[in-house]
């Protein structure tokens, strides 16, 4: 069986290793467009904080270890066409074109970054101090283009987790940053307003400068100063990083016959199929089963484009195997507080009765030294008392990251918030309660209730 | 209705307060045997280590607050004897003896210490410097007897949760400890050997003197000085703490037709009734069912206790609520490192097919700064496949004790070692992998099945 894997990202490499896990027997070759097969594009503000030595410390794995698996790895490869009648695929190297036959394919193409209306983007690059982050190509830009210019002030449109990220990642390293978005509060896909404003805070309180529901309107260059403009203010900048956001990268696919939905994301079964016989896709071009959600949604992250590529893997060898879906669960870092979040929001929990209650709880005994408070809003359903939702924000080693996966675990079971209480959750003074932050949090919503 | 609830502490106070809540016209009298109501006993060793400042910062609640909740707060009663054809409770006080009566009892009167088989010990108490370490007024007479001694070395007997964090305070307020089990690892209730053995090594690399699969035969006092005997050898101690485990405390129970099991722990049903006509029971007097065991178990502690106690106390107000049961998830903080467990060991898994699996996985991404290994052993069953039980040990920090909690919601639902790589679990490089740790150990488990 000839298996071949278009894109060596999350999705593309799950997919790669577990096809050749499911039949050793199977001949796979992934194509990679750049020469990063297998890199952590979720670590680029790591490295460019400086706290991350050097570029290839973010490979998950070398090309050496991908070799040694029995991977055909294939660099440089960008796929130009699939022939799903012939079933073959074109792709093009610096120098050549190549065409590879397939029995089975897997596309997991990824995503492009979002490029907002804003007058003056299309015309400037990072040769004018202009940049996407999303490649690792285009991180490198940024940051020799940083050094090149010795930038004193980043502006930065766009306050997601990339954004947020980036902005503390400047300020480590020694550049001024100020971030602009157009919603009311800094991570508006993740945090409601009273949670956004907490972490607004944080970041002010170590120097970045945010400006939300600011809508930029323009970007542009004059005499080697670039300004970017919004009804409100204007900014001068030395850089400017567009984050807003990413789009299924599924041209490629679209063009073959592929079906993809309105948002450009591929369509896809439980399975990871395609509607083109022995076609697969998996990861940020696809769209995603939500377990609480009766369509499916768009929400690229890391942890699913695994979880997707190992099912698709898994079913181009032969398999059967089903993606469970998420609940979107999603933590970020900021400076010394940590926001995490799973489930659905009131805004986003189309056909509940969503009720929000917010409770403050000690991340372990107040007693014991060095106890701080974890914030936590808390959704459920007001009719059937189903847990829909949690957003947590607390300080970075009050165990976040973790406590937001215990309700991640309850929603993917469809617990309600009642049973939050009877979980049997660890505890000793120095690290917990005996009724945990997460069931303090529930009974605060029952009694709200 | 008059509710009457013996004792004070996690178990007691929970019934209370639901009860109190349910039914706002109920009269709710709680009786406890000491000064010390709803004080926390699991930070005994936290407030004899130095680290909590004072005795009173160990209360849950003051007596001020319990009282504000309409409870009828009796200290210093010991309850002597329950009449349950009349429906009264006796009660001594240190000057009179008195007569209540109820509608509805709750028994939540705890554990006692566990007296070993060691000659001796019989004849030793506090005025020789032999402790135990259960009560408030037993942990003040240790710490005023270390001071009173100037005790420089302390033997501990027993290397349970007590034993090793007893073993660390010691440590703390710089006085030598020397820890005798006689299993052949510390923490034998929780960790198998391959685990215990690394914990091991943490306290003797803080000072710790550890021997285990030491059986003391004697402690003896000869001339003003304490001597420990076991076989192999024998120690010179300024003070000795016999912390061996703890039995139900249900004489009284029991001596009024209430049935308790062959452990002595109070038999009830899952609404925590006991056999006798309006008499519940909860926490460690109780035995506690168990999701993943096919017969009640006894496993004392303080997260159960708040809870069968909340069940209990609503039930007692006129509810109808079931105790969901426990997977013994557990916790303990080792000087730098954290040990967790949740579910069963194989040699606690009867009528299973057990296999254990140990990994070792980053707390997070290896290019960030700062990634610790976390060891897991997973335990699953071969035929089924399903999740049994896992141990954990990891440096503190590395959010151990919410990440076992993923484990123990797991398996309160039943999920199997393979769904467990369906969970939507956080990420983000300075916290988590795409797969958690906890699922890395899954993927360990199902290559080697």
């Amino acid at each position: 069986m000839r298996i071949l894997v278009i894109g060596g990202s999350d999705a593309g490499i799950s997919a790669a290793l577990r096809a050749r896990e499911c039949d050793p027997a199977s001949t796979v070759t992934m194509l990679v467009a750049d020469a990063y097969p297998n890199f952590s594009i979720c670590g680029i503000p790591y490295r460019l904080s400086g706290e991350v030595a050097d570029w290839p410390d973010l490979a998950h794995r070398t090309t050496a270890e991908i070799v040694a698996t029995g991977i055909d790895l294939r660099i440089d490869h960008t796929a130009t066409a699939i022939d799903p009648a012939r079933k073959t695929v074109t792709a093009v190297t610096p120098d050549s074109e190549v065409e590879l036959e397939y029995d089975r394919l897997v596309i997991g193409t990824g995503a492009v970054p979002l490029l907002p209306p804003i007058a003056g983007l299309d015309a400037l690059g990072p040769a004018d101090g202009v940049h996407l982050l999303h490649t690792m190509d285009e991180a490198r830009a940024l940051d020799d283009d940083l050094r090149a210019r010795d930038a004193r002030r980043v502006v930065i449109i766009g306050a997601g987790y990339i954004g947020i990220e980036m902005a503390e990642a400047l300020t480590n390293r020694g550049i001024g940053a100020t971030v602009l978005e157009r919603f009311d509060g800094v991570l508006p896909r993740t945090l409601d307003q009273q949670l956004a404003d907490e972490i607004s805070a944080e970041l002010e309180s170590h120097g970045v400068e945010v400006h939300c529901g600011t809508t930029v309107t323009e970007v542009r260059r004059d005499a080697g100063n670039l300004t970017v403009v919004a009804a409100e203010a204007k900014w001068a900048a030395d850089a400017v990083l567009v984050v807003s956001g990413v789009a299924p990268n599924s041209a490629l696919a679209a063009t073959t016959g592929v079906r993809v939905d309105k948002r450009g994301a591929i369509v896809v079964d439980r399975q990871m199929r395609t509607n083109v016989p022995d076609v697969w896709a998996a990861g940020d071009c696809v769209h995603t089963h939500h377990a609480l959600l009766d369509e499916p949604t768009y929400l690229p992250l890391g942890t699913t484009a695994h979880k997707q590529g190992r099912v698709a893997g898994e079913n181009a060898a032969g398999g059967q195997k089903e993606f469970a879906g998420i609940v979107g669960t999603q933590v970020v870092r900021v400076f010394d507080r940590v926001v995490a979040a799973t489930g659905l929001r009131e805004v986003e929990a189309a056909g509940y009765s969503p009720l929000t209650v917010q409770t403050t709880a000690d991340d372990h005994k107040r007693y014991y030294p060095g106890a701080t408070p974890i914030q936590i809003r808390l959704t459920g359903d007001r009719d059937t008392g189903r847990l829909l939702g949690a957003q947590l924000v607390g300080t970075h080693g009050a165990e976040i990251a973790k406590r937001v996966d215990t309700y991640a675990v309850a929603l993917q079971n469809g617990l309600s918030v009642e049973q939050l209480l009877d979980l049997d959750l660890s505890y000793t003074p120095p690290l917990g309660s005996p009724w945990d932050a997460t069931q303090l949090a529930a009974q605060g919503w029952l009694a709200a209730r």
